[in-house]
């Protein structure tokens, strides 16, 4: 019996790894067309802005890691080019075919390139790889590049502005949504994000899209709102879309990417699919919608594996929780926004609440902000949080209580556990469900 | 309307702020023997070590603050001395008689002291009032103190053990029970942090009581285990006992301590109380128990606020969730240990896992130990988790896991933001719940 995994991302390597736990006998391979494997393509801003030393530090295993200690075969540099869905077959870029029991696709996504003059030109760049990673640090280096423009201001845009106005870059973030987080926050915690980026100096232009990249071979500026500015580097950071062509090729159905049912099956019996390259469902609407985080990867990828050595798990809807740590600032959120809620207009009641995440005498607490997004029946739908520490875990919590039909009432009640140096004696979350509770029928 | 209530801690302060939160009208008086108020007694060990400046910087509010900013009165260093509650008057310590429509007791708790020789030496502490950490201090500095004995290796304890270790005393803790942290942490856990505090030099004697302490007019020693240790400063931090006294002359039923119903109300119609003077509902054997902390005092002085207001708002039953922060641990607990459903003999599946707070290769990870308590229809139970950092939220994720009947396949798949510099992209939870179901069926 053999297993092939295509993509040796989160998705996919979390997959074989599970396989592996529990079936010792099954061959397995992974087959990826890049060089580099198991690293965290969300550490790159970290590494780009100094903090993680260099880019071997974010490769967490080799290949031949694998085969040593897990008996996984990864075939680096390889892509598959075609699948024989009938002939249980991979075709490699070499023309080799290899046979599978089981296929599993974990493609990925590809950032999107907006259709603007310039994007081919030297110094532009895409933040997805390792290997974009170190492109962009290599060419900041031998350009001296003193100007950079982000198009983007999504978690990884304003991640990389940070990263490289810390490296001592003139920084200016440009984008389409008249703010920045558009599919993550609302407009009022959005601008304590922005108001923070300002004053390290981060400049921005909103509601306006890039409109062209100048050079002549290498970038010299851009065309913003009909002006331009000087640029000697640009980062597109303009979303994902997901790899879907190879799952064409295989005949599986695929609609805004790879369909799979809960069992992360595909239109075809024997074929996975996880990852950025699949739909999910949206726990709150029921819509069909993209997951394309790290932590919904490794998930899926688990699931994958499980069903693939016969247990029967299913992988459930997702709310897409992410959080981004940006300078001193950890910024989360789950579920419905307002924002969205709006757009499908859903009735909601909001509770907001800044607090401090320690007691207010002990040294270090942060500012947190939180605001939270209920239903008519005062379920809990959403959650934005902003905070100096302490904000993933809060995430999660929500996350959790979204899942389990919690309430308003429930939230403030809530036990919560505090001392001084960790905690205030007063949640936050509790603290922004009472303020629901007052504004919908003042308990 | 007069609302009187007796005590300035935690519970009655909360009480008399959420009364006036919804009731401008209303008189209501604060009555405490203390001097200080709006303080937290938790904060006392972080004074003492020092990374809190002074006493004062701990003290939340005046007493001219509650009158000035919400028309609160509150009578310092009065004693309420008998309670008529048939005519419905408190009795200070001075004669006066004040009447009230609604009261509230809020008496908290007393250290117990062992019944052993010595503890009224000079030298022999409680730590629970701002006084007694003043008075430590000054016993310290005046007496130039260099070694220490705590009896009672608990959370105050062990906090006061690394704060006077901070401080440059030698410091030896005592404990009667075979591990530290005893009501807290199952052994395992528990020998987590004895190491790290045996590797910041703090000594220990376990499974023997502290059975003498010696000296003249000042301590010079204790006696354990029929040994002599010298001493100059003993603290004796072995538990506290519920304030009773005052709803035994009112009336009121009691047992271990004030029996109220769920809205927080003595066995008399027009006495409420909370805090650490009350007995709660254990949530998870349905028996009757104490809650001796900060946070439940707040939570259940909203409850006794609301309910005075005439709203009618439930307490809920308790898990008895904590967090400490000793040195460089933060250790916290929900919900039952493996130790405490044996001796109930509950049966339990145990999932452990150690993971790091943030990537791999992003600075300043610390290790996380988690352990998860689960019912034999998998359903989570109980939490301990001892960690670097981000350890208070996860114990409130689990605790609202626990209300909600989360089982571990929930956990397993539960959604998780990630980030490098926040998070490993599995979370230790989940982690710690892959291990119990495969304990338990091999999933």
């Amino acid at each position: 019996m053999r297993v092939v995994i295509v993509g040796s991302g989160a998705a996919g390597l979390t997959a074989a790894s599970t396989v592996r736990k529990y079936d010792k006998e099954k061959e397995i391979i992974v087959i990826t067309k890049e060089r580099d494997i198991a690293y965290s393509p969300c550490a790159i801003p970290y590494v780009i802005e100094g903090t993680i030393k260099s880019f071997e530090d974010i490769i967490m295993h080799k290949p031949e890691d694998y085969k040593k200690r897990k008996n996984i075969d990864v075939l680096t540099e390889t892509e598959v080019i075609d699948i024989d869905s009938r002939g249980n077959k991979v075709v490699l870029d070499n023309g080799e075919k290899i046979d599978y029991d089981y296929l599993v696709l974990s493609t990925g996504s590809t950032p999107f390139i907006p259709p603007i003059k310039g994007v081919n030109l030297d110094g532009v760049f895409t933040v997805k790889t390792i290997d974009d990673g170190r492109r962009i640090l290599k060419y900041i280096e031998e350009n001296n590049c003193k100007r950079a423009v982000i198009a983007g201001a999504g978690a990884i845009g304003l991640e990389m502005g940070y990263a490289l106005k810390k490296r001592g870059l003139d920084v200016l973030i440009v984008e389409m949504a008249p703010q920045i987080l558009p599919r993550f926050l609302d407009p009022d915690m959005a601008e304590i994000v922005q108001k923070y980026l300002e004053s390290e100096g981060i400049r921005f232009i909103l509601s306006k899209p890039l409109e062209m990249i100048i050079g002549d071979d290498k970038v010299k500026g851009v065309v913003v709102g009909g002006k331009e500015f000087d640029a000697d580097i640009v980062i597109l950071s303009t979303g994902v879309r997901p790899n879907i062509d190879l799952a064409k090729k295989a005949g599986c159905k695929v609609d805004k990417a790879i369909v799979v049912d809960e069992y992360m099956r595909t239109s075809i019996k024997n074929i996975y699919a996880a990852g950025d390259c699949v739909e999910v469902v949206d726990f709150i609407t029921g819509e069909k919608t993209l997951s394309p985080f790290g932590s919904t990867a490794v998930r899926q990828g688990k699931v994958v594996g499980l069903n693939i050595v016969g247990k029967n798990v299913e992988f459930p809807p997702v709310l897409n929780s992410a959080v981004s740590k940006i300078g001193s600032l950890e910024i989360g959120g789950t579920g419905l926004t307002a924002f969205s809620a709006n757009l499908k207009r859903i009735p909601i009641v909001i509770g907001k609440a800044k607090a401090l995440t320690r007691a207010r005498y002990y040294p270090g607490g942060k500012d947190i902000y939180v605001k939270l997004v209920f239903g008519e029946d005062m379920k809990i739908l959403g959650c934005q949080i902003i905070g100096g520490e302490r904000v993933a875990e809060r995430i999660d919590l929500v996350s959790l209580a979204i899942y389990n039909g919690v309430k308003a009432e429930e939230l403030c009640k809530m036990e919560h556990c505090y001392a001084p140096p960790v905690a205030m004696v007063n949640e936050p979350i509790s603290l922004a469900a009472e303020e629901a509770l007052n504004y919908f029928k003042n308990l």
